[in-house]
């Protein structure tokens, strides 16, 4: 950090992370991904290159720079949550800090957007990111759901369904260039997601049978009324 | 292929292929697979540098020979598929698919799961492959629900479901050391995304209001029979 200080003298505010992940980022842009070094990198940050890896474990990793703190920030996000609220809500609330990350640099994002799409492994390195957030998700949903049956399959395709509702929502947002908002279309993603498995919602984490436990039927509209009682009679008993 | 016949003249039903894939195994069980160039995967087969890279592109293919033919199935599958049947039990048959190029041969998958466990780099190429999985479900389903309002969203969303399903599935049997019947393992697992998302499903596509519209109705246990009627006779007025 020493070494940052001195060399940013005329930036002190801005961190060393932050100087290096944009000097990578802007040479990404210039000269392509592949053709940029470390060295090149460090030079233009005017740094020793043992900064960089101080900071970043890869070149990959300059490109998501904020996806760390991110997951920290979900961990603490799902570690506060209350054990009261629906648990699809929650996951569905904590990806849309992902979401905060992109939003608040939509240019930033935009144009790395681009340059993921062009270099092969920077798509490997967010997928490993992405999977990163989805098995977070599937963590927390797993020990709300411990006592159903079903729940460790349940949380892993619900974690699933949220990051894909994210994600849709959120490309959408950079493919039309950062313009509209990011909020907004990732709201209107998950609202699938949380209509399908939310408490209350069709696909619903079934508890235990009680005696509130609840019957779902389905008729045909075609279906002459005394067969959709017959069927409700029959679920009502089967549960 | 001729320096292939050559070297193997005493196996030659064998194909180079598969002498690569299993001499690039048997070292990265023994060595590890960082520790393995490819000049000892050659030096094992008896070929020669330029062969290995005939097959495949890098070490990590030689780790899953078959995806990529299994990939070509799955293509054939869903251009196959009739546009009758219910799209989310295509997708399900598909990833099936997948399924048996590990349940066909356990002892190899359960010993490859291991591997991957163990090195970062193997994960990663597995989450590309499966990545490339997910793609293609959500193609086929997107092309079936182009006339719904969120088909796109509900295509991807559906996808990543049958991924994680299979995904829950197929793990569990690798986790048992392919012990068990691994076919019903992933059945199991998808019914929980066959039930939720096809047609008839609670959460299955809307297509436009018709005549044959579906009802989907729920009533808590504890509920009189006059109220779940009423409530049935409403949701086949309003829709």
């Amino acid at each position: 950090m020493s070494e940052a200080r001195e060399v940013n003298g005329a930036q002190k505010k801005a961190p060393m992370r932050e100087v290096l992940a944009e000097a990578a980022f802007q040479l990404f842009l210039e000269r392509g991904f592949e053709r940029t070094t470390v060295d090149d990198i460090v030079a233009r940050a005017g740094v020793g290159r043992r900064s960089f890896f101080r900071y970043f474990p890869s070149k990959e990793d300059a490109v998501f720079p904020d996806h760390e703190s991110c997951l920290a920030d979900m961990t603490a996000f799902l570690e506060a949550a209350s054990d009261e609220s629906d648990a699809v809500d929650v996951v569905c609330d904590a990806a849309c800090l992902v979401l905060r990350v992109y939003s608040t640099n939509p240019e930033f994002s935009v144009q790395r957007y681009k340059l993921t799409r062009e270099v092969p492994g920077l798509r490997t390195y967010e997928l490993s990111v992405v999977r990163r957030y989805e098995r977070m998700l599937a963590g927390y949903l797993r020990q709300r759901w411990v006592e159903a049956t079903d729940g460790s399959l349940r949380a892993e395709v619900v974690a699933a369904s949220v990051v894909a509702a994210h994600n849709n929502g959120l490309r959408s947002w950079l493919r039309s260039g950062g313009e509209g908002d990011a909020e907004d279309a990732v709201d209107r993603a998950l609202r699938l997601v949380r209509r399908t498995w939310g408490e209350g919602g069709d696909g619903a984490a079934a508890p235990e049978p009680q005696q509130e436990d609840v019957v779902v039927m389905v008729a045909t509209k075609g279906a002459p009324m005394w067969r959709v009682i017959q069927r409700v009679e029959s679920a009502l008993r089967d549960g």
